[in-house]
């Protein structure tokens, strides 16, 4: 084992940290916040000085070594090093439990707390050179699992039997299987929709619903038979490396798409104009709220309003930030103040709920650069035979 | 999909509601507290008065029919039906973010904030029937499970392909997939451990460690190769309707148990002894602390305690509650002030690290009756060839 307690270079730390611009000292302790500001996970705490000096307070693992180091039981422990409490303390509010919080303030000390999560969601929106290489591995190794779906498929099968398949080659091929969200959204991998299901309304504010196996889990496949003719929706987890691209392809239980019904091909040629339309729109300093109104428009212009993002159940946005969660900033939703930023990484999954036909659509994540979105997901876009 | 908001019976619901003995009015919304007083996960508020009446504040999903139901937008929403406010207001402030829980303070007008999460956690502890029955059948599909992983493994595996080939396994037979942890713990599915790798201390508090294969997620499996004559701990995921049985086994890289080094068979020995001496003495009354002493007693009599949940890195349990989540109460420390009662269900997991050998133990689920703790994970403890 690396015993380095930061695993990332001087240079990309400093530069992670100073996108915090802080207001005061914070305390960071949430896994994808650690994982950001250090490379690794640790059950301890982080803090950050007004200048930006690391500390980094662990329970576990031992033996780490290098950086500003205490081993602490408790966090109370903190304490030791700052006798005189806090004015102000930054905290994870938006993610630390209320009773981590009180039990922080009172045992550090701290005036006041601060919320710091708005601010490393802030800073995690942009993303480095070094983490958008890592973005980029992740859309090759992903895309590549994706080549390989219409060799798993057997005549005959459910939706969740395929499922079972592709999360296997996605492990073998070195996905982590962990799926971070931001907030209390569960999903075991990813979803694979067919038929009537896709309509199902779920808990969960993603696009799509489903029905699931088990109410304990009320979302994505329930073991429907895969018919012929039908099609299948594909969006699974494309995590190999601590971050995750996020890409949705369609399938086909019919030896050519040319054979599907024309709502179907008229939708997916739909969701395939609205992505390369916003790929194009995408560029720095353009509204987040823009590029939805643009999908839109271009729902509208295919008379496929009353399908975009659900039918039953409407999802209300078409887009989303993402990087070690699956869900950060921006958000591409109506009421979205954001502006985008080079750097950003976004996911754009413009899809449609046909009754009788399913869950119809694409999804690629995207770097926004000042050429506009570049897909990093790079696999065919068609609809592909499973057959 | 069954519409109904409630998918227990009155009866059942009310004997979970009861268990809760409310100060006053509490408010949940953590997805597996509302999936143990509904049967169902759903995104909004759980509201249930000084006299157990539960009122449902719902986001999603839609189409949700019987009791006492509100679609609601936003938390605020919740406050047309409390013009006075709330003197004291019961939330979970164990899980709930501390803007969430700031949020509802302010905009239910509640004077005074109390921690609902030790209550439901108390609750939670103490089984009913059903959960009981429930329970019983993960166990029964998860010893099955394991019953086909001889068949899995191939001469030259890694630890990470043969964790990935029972994954499959589980998830073909019905297994969610997802692991409810109550805390920031990150697993994929549990744990296949062979080798040097147990070694490796780990920041989540789990018994065993393991380097993983990233620093994104460094636990478990590390792609180490199962090689010839050496062990392998599998602790897999046996959640199958959203409770989950906890269970251990293990296998062998050889053609008989009898081949392998006198120390591992003496540490698996010393576990199973462990494991049925701690079930032989769990009755209803017991104090947990002294379980966990027992466990010592007889490590050291094995000369066995440097090793004992643990070698470089030690876990300071030897058993803990389980049910919706992984880690309920009680927990078999050496601290605990708990006392075991009827209904409860643990999962004792005595295990050791032997170095050079690697990670020997089994672990099993059992419910606590008036004879004593009744196992629940029926599969043989012996070590398993795989070949």
């Amino acid at each position: 084992m690396n015993t380095s307690i930061c695993l990332l270079s001087p240079a990309e730390q400093q530069l992670r940290l100073q996108k915090l611009n802080p207001a005061g000292p914070m305390i960071f302790c949430d896994p994808a916040n650690l994982f950001y500001l250090t490379g690794r996970i640790f059950a301890g705490y982080l803090y950050v000085s007004s200048d930006l000096k690391p500390v980094y307070y662990i329970k576990r693992p031992l033996e780490l070594t290098g950086g500003d180091i205490r081993y602490i039981r408790k966090p109370e422990d903190i304490a030791a090093d700052f006798p005189d409490g806090f004015d102000t303390l930054g905290l994870e509010l938006s993610s630390m439990p209320a009773a981590d919080a009180m039990r922080l303030q009172k045992g550090l000390n701290a005036r006041e707390l601060v919320n710091a999560s708005p601010l490393i969601m802030a800073a995690r929106a942009v993303k480095t050179p070094l983490e958008i290489s890592l973005l980029e591995e992740d859309g090759i190794k992903q895309a590549a699992c994706y080549g390989r779906i219409p060799g798993l498929f057997q005549s005959g099968m459910t939706d969740i039997e395929l499922q079972a398949a592709i999360e296997y080659t996605l492990r073998l091929n070195g996905c982590l299987g962990i799926f971070r969200t931001n907030g209390p959204m569960e999903l075991h991998m990813g979803s694979v929709l067919t038929g009537e299901n896709a309509d199902e309304p779920s808990p969960y504010d993603f696009a799509m619903g489903g029905h699931g196996i088990s109410p304990a889990l009320p979302v994505g496949a329930s073991g429907e038979e895969i018919k012929p003719d039908s099609v299948v929706m594909v969006d699974m987890n494309g995590c190999f490396n601590g971050y995750m691209t996020d890409m949705t392809r369609m399938y086909c239980n019919a030896s050519s798409a040319s054979q599907l019904n024309p709502r179907v091909l008229a939708a997916w040629e739909c969701s395939r104009e609205i992505c390369h339309a916003l790929a194009q729109a995408g560029l720095p300093g353009t509204e987040a709220k823009r590029l939805y109104e643009l999908a839109v428009e271009i729902a509208e212009r295919h008379k496929l309003t009353a399908y975009f993002m659900g039918h039953r159940q409407h999802a209300g946005f078409v887009g989303h930030g993402i990087g070690i969660t699956v869900n950060e900033l921006p958000v591409i939703a109506p009421r979205s103040k954001a502006v985008l930023a080079e750097g950003n990484v976004i996911a754009l999954e413009p899809k449609f709920v046909i009754p009788g036909f399913g869950a119809i659509g694409i999804e690629n994540t995207y770097v926004v650069t000042p050429a506009g979105l570049r897909c990093i997901t790079p696999a065919p876009e068609e609809i592909t035979p499973l057959i």
